[in-house]
C-alpha cells in the first residue's frame, strides 16, 4: 500500500504526528511537502479540486489508493493498527484514541498562546493578546493537561515508560512530541514543570532514544521547529522564572 | 447495556451531541446532569477517583458497565454503530468521524469567540479580546467552515439533505446542532449567511423536524441555550447587519 502524506511544506506541525509514526514503524511513505518543495499548491490539490466527494478540510491528510482521509487523530486512528503502533483490542483502542484527541485539544491551547484572536491574523498583529493568554496558559492549562498525562502513565499497570500497556503505541510519539515542541517554545518556564513530571520527563527521553526515530531526526529530512507552526519561541512569552 | 452519560448540569455544551444521538436512536439513557440536579461533584466522580486506571480529562464521558468512554467524537465513534446513526462500512465511518472532528475544532473556534484569552478567565474579563475574535471568526471562518459543510451535502451523491449517504447518520444530528447553536449566537449575522446555505438551511429543518428529535425538544428535558455554554448569546458580538 502506497501512503501520501499531504501537509504545508516548511514546519512540523500536525503532520510530524504522522509522519513520527511511519518513521517509528520504519514504513515508506511519501512526503508531499518534501517533494513539492515550496509549492504548496500541491499540498491543497485534493482540498481544492471540486469533483472530490469526499475533502478534508485542512492539511494533513493521507491519500491510500483513492481513499482520502482527514483530521491528524483520525488519520492516526487509521495508520496505527497498519503499522503495528495500536495497542491491543477495541477497548485499549478506543481509548489511545481518546489520549489522542485530549492531545489535539491541547495543541490548539499551545496553538492559541501565540493566536488568540485566530488564525486570521498574524502574530504581530495579536501581540498583546498573546501574552495574555500565554500567561493564563502556563499558570492553568500546562499544569492541568500535564498532570493530567502524567497521571495516565502512573495508572498504567504495564511495564516501562508508556501510556498505555507495556509497548509503545503512537500515543507515546504524539505525547512525546509536544513535550518536544513545549521546551522550544518555552525553555525557561518547562524547566520546573518537567521536574514536576517526572514519568512525561522518562517517556519523552524513551521516544527520541528510539533508534528510527534518532535516525530520523539526524537524517536532514525532519524540519527544525520554528516559528510559523504550532510550537513557537516568542523570548516574550517564555520570560526568566 | 445501560449507558450513563456524564456531563456537567445546566447547559447543553458538548454533552448535547450525544444526547441528541440517544434520542434520535430511541435508545435509554441516564442523564447523570439530571439526576444530579446541581450537584457537580457527581458528574466529576470518575474523573477525581484516585484508583482510576483510564480517567477522561473532562465531561463529557460515557460509562458503559466498567468502560469509561470520554471525547465527544469518541463517544459517538463507539456509540454511533450501536445505536444505528453510522453510516456503512469502514471507510464511510471514518469519513463520518473525520467530519465529526472538524465539527469539533469549529465547536472550539465557536467557543473562543467569547472565550478568546483561555477557559480560566469569566467573558467579562476578557470583553475586548472577545469582541476582536468574534469579529475576525463572523468575516473569515464561518464562511469557511460552513462552505466546507455545505460542499460536503452538495457532494453527496446520496439522495436527501444528509451529509453521508441517504440515510440521517449522527454527523447530521451535530451539524444541525452547531446551525442551531450559532443561530441562537448570532441571531442577526446568521441571517445573510444561512442564505447562502441552502443546503445547510435545510438539513437543519430536516433534523428538528424528526419525531423524536421534537419529542425530546418539547420535552422539557432538553436545557435551553443559555451564556454558560458554547454558544452564547451577548448582543455586543452580533451587531445590526
Amino acid at each position: 500500500m502506497k501512503y501520501e502524506l499531504y501537509y504545508w511544506p516548511g514546519l512540523q506541525g500536525r503532520g510530524e504526528f504522522v509522519r513520527l509514526a511511519f518513521e517509528e514503524a520504519g514504513v515508506p511513505y511519501v512526503d508531499v511537502a518534501l517533494a513539492a518543495g515550496e509549492d504548496a499548491s500541491e499540498v491543497l490539490r485534493y482540498i481544492r479540486d471540486p469533483k472530490i466527494e469526499r475533502p478534508p478540510f485542512a492539511p494533513p491528510y493521507l491519500k491510500v489508493g483513492r481513499q482520502l482521509i482527514g483530521q491528524t487523530a483520525n488519520i492516526l486512528l487509521y495508520l496505527a493498527p497498519r503499522l503495528g503502533l495500536a495497542p491491543r483490542g477495541d477497548a485499549a483502542r478506543l481509548w489511545a484514541h481518546q489520549l489522542q484527541l485530549t492531545i489535539t485539544d491541547f495543541l490548539v491551547e499551545i496553538h492559541d498562546t501565540h493566536h488568540p484572536i485566530g488564525p486570521t491574523l498574524y502574530y504581530e498583529e495579536q501581540k498583546r493578546e498573546a501574552k495574555r493568554r500565554t500567561n493564563a496558559f502556563l499558570a492553568e492549562r500546562i499544569p492541568k493537561f500535564l498532570g493530567y498525562f502524567e497521571r495516565v502513565i502512573e495508572a498504567n499497570p504495564g511495564r516501562g515508560p508508556w501510556m498505555i500497556g507495556s509497548k509503545l503505541t503512537y500515543i507515546d510519539l504524539s505525547m512525546a512530541q509536544v513535550i518536544a515542541g513545549l521546551e522550544y517554545a518555552f525553555p525557561k518556564s518547562m524547566r520546573p514543570v518537567m521536574r514536576k513530571h517526572p514519568r512525561l520527563a522518562r517517556l519523552h527521553r524513551a521516544v527520541f532514544a528510539r533508534p528510527r526515530i534518532k535516525r530520523y531526526v539526524r537524517s536532514g529530512r525532519q524540519v527544525s521547529f520554528n516559528e510559523t507552526g504550532i510550537f513557537r519561541h516568542y523570548a516574550e512569552l517564555d520570560p526568566p522564572r
